[in-house]
């Protein structure tokens, strides 16, 4: 096989498996080539994908070395897909009764997910998270695909307790304006105490939901490292949580002129 | 930029966006080359990433041509991922009261899930779908990251009605052997009538909630165009749907002697 055809065939697995280490002698045996071959055909494929303004490929040294692909997504390339999906949220069809926003069509879309998840996994790469969590449904998509990009495994809090999940958790919580207290609950096999959890969530008002997941991973004595969080309304201003990360802030939604006003966040890397 | 470079950030670029397709110009713009150079670069790229057992790499000829990666996984490959989500299943610590396994550590981490997608990918790639439709929760991420490979977008049908959905469709349906009727709503805004659908799911028993899904979607004049399933439980032998793809076959769960059988689907290609 041709030098510069393994070059490629290593950038096609390493992007296929972001985050994943593959040992030098996976490629060895694959290319029946040798581990100095491989080792200059991993550098050249570090310098190629080096200007596309995506993932790179950083090598491991050491007996369990080799080389893995690493998600990034250029300022530019992030602030094009920010500008995007302020462009798709402004669309005056998504208004719904009450101020709310059909928002589905875009949380379950993997090519828009996609962008949300790229954004959060540069930003949190190095929250040292051995989960990603997040609550049941809409920011399961993002939380997947994030996840995805980490290399992580995901938490899925439940609104109701389900059979399949085992030995469970629960808490009340308040989840917005209206006192009414919901529900949340955490399978006891989801995470091993003492783990570090990075939270992802489609959309915050208040950040009701957001102090729940806390207070539940709290519970079982897991510790928060990071809050991404796709959509955040801009009301009210006082939130339940801090240090959250938004992609999107929602700065209005008026039902009579049909105006839908999103912003993206400015500081983002 | 050396053309080797080229070829390898090709591949990359390819391999981050399945299914999408990249004009030549795209390519000629980024790289500042000519038309005829990136497409021996695309050939060579397409030679390329043959040999690795994963995606292949189409090209589109015409005034909308250019590339694009095809997601793919290989006999072998597919095998041996049957085997290793079998030897997970057969862990006893999974069984659960009443005959449950614990899935969800399988069903939300992305790299065990990326496994059954692609298997579902290739499987369906040409089944027409517009859509991948799956119900809330367990099977959100199998669907999205199946979706994710096809290039299109999810529906989620939910267990109860949201207002963040907007106007939605209901059905009540039997979920299994117990006659209590469950209920499921999907939004009048997540499919247009007439187009096509692909079932994905985590999980299938009796087949009342996929039957439910089938009905949902036919009272949106919404055709389904296939159906895969991660796991079917082999008992009831008769279900209350036909045509679904398994990837496997849950053979038994015995409380008393702590065993669970697994079988791969032998006959997925």
């Amino acid at each position: 096989m041709k030098r510069s055809h393994r070059v490629a065939a290593i950038c096609q697995i390493l992007t296929e498996s972001p985050g994943k280490v593959f040992a030098l002698k996976y490629f060895c045996d694959m290319f029946n080539a040798a581990k100095s071959s491989i080792s200059e055909d991993i550098n050249a494929a570090k310098d190629a994908v080096s200007v596309t303004g995506y993932g790179y490929i950083e090598t491991i040294t050491g007996a369990s070395g080799g080389a893995r692909y690493v998600p990034d997504i250029s300022l530019a390339k992030a602030q094009s897909f920010q500008d995007e999906l302020c462009a798709l949220l402004q669309d005056e069809g998504r208004i719904l009764g009450g101020g709310f926003l059909y928002t589905s069509d875009i949380m379950y879309n993997p090519a828009t997910v996609r962008g949300m998840a790229q954004i959060f996994a540069k930003k949190f790469r190095d929250s040292g998270a051995d989960y990603v969590a997040t609550i049941e449904t809409k920011g399961i998509p993002v939380a997947i695909m994030t996840a995805q990009l980490l290399n992580l495994p995901v938490i899925v809090i439940r609104r109701d307790t389900k059979i399949s999940e085992g030995a469970t958790v629960s808490i009340n919580y308040s989840p917005g304006s209206s006192e009414r207290l919901q529900r949340m609950s955490i399978s006891k096999r989801a995470a091993a105490p003492g783990s570090k959890v990075l939270i992802i969530d489609d959309f915050m008002r208040g950040g009701g939901s957001i102090k729940g997941i806390v207070e539940i991973l709290n519970e079982m004595d897991i510790q928060v490292v990071g809050k991404g969080i796709a959509i955040v309304d801009v009301t009210p201003q006082r939130k339940k949580v801090e240090d959250y990360f938004p992609i999107i802030h929602l700065a209005g939604v008026d039902e009579t002129s049909k105006i839908v006003k999103a912003v993206p966040n400015s500081d983002i890397f």
